[in-house]
């Protein structure tokens, strides 16, 4: 297995909503119908999902909305970008779950999670510069 | 807010038990200490924390393990590549959630849960071809 990510689908319960969501914050919107949304992120792709197909999809069952054990992770180039982000997101429907602060790595970060209560930080790592295409490279 | 993903981070419950498993799979691990482990994949970064950590983290409350409402996907450039990467996955611990199976949009695809529960489908998908460095594109 080749260490890469090809997609994350994220379960969605209102599609029209998520999809304004993520459309509001600069995202592209493709896709070939009603029943699921991409997103090209990068090299990879985000995509939007109904959570009870998605589940049933993984066969799994749906034990109900909650922490999922997972988040994802916006980075940015500069320290006052994470306010920004943050903002923005909040005027596009997210709810912000912790304002950014000061953290014992070094950065600045907080937490948003969006219409579906998916956890987003936003955060400013000096240790992990962002290169001009966006990517994100580990030091060494 | 750019159309990237920086980073997908895993709550686990043993982080060894976590690193091994990646690491099983052929992902080189790097990071500072024994709290967390990074992954570089592609333009982007997995990383494993405690899941009781990530929860805090995010100000969210630990509701218990099941289906987040999420699932990351590894998409091949082959279709006798889905069958051997979850055999793959399975020979490194994971549990084979639905075996691979010719799916309604056309292409053949499978999914694994990794040793904390975070479900991965394997799929290959005739229409998002793989680019030689790993990336995917959506089409047109």
């Amino acid at each position: 297995m080749e260490p890469r990510i090809s997609l994350v689908t994220l379960g969605v319960a209102d599609m029209a909503r998520a999809r304004r969501f993520y459309q509001t914050l600069g995202w592209r919107a493709s896709g070939p119908g009603e029943g699921v949304t991409f997103f090209q992120a990068g090299g990879m792709i985000l995509s939007l999902y109904g959570r009870a197909e998605l589940a049933a999809d993984a066969h799994l069952p749906d034990t109900g909305i909650g922490f999922g054990g997972i988040a994802l992770a916006y980075n940015v180039r500069e320290r006052a970008d994470v306010d920004r982000v943050l903002d923005e997101a909040r005027a596009a429907g997210a709810t912000i779950l912790k304002p950014a602060e000061e953290v014992f790595w070094g950065g600045y970060s907080g937490y948003f999670a969006d219409p579906d209560g998916h956890p987003w930080e936003v955060a400013w790592n000096p240790g992990f510069p962002i290169q001009d295409d966006g990517t994100i490279r580990l030091p060494g």
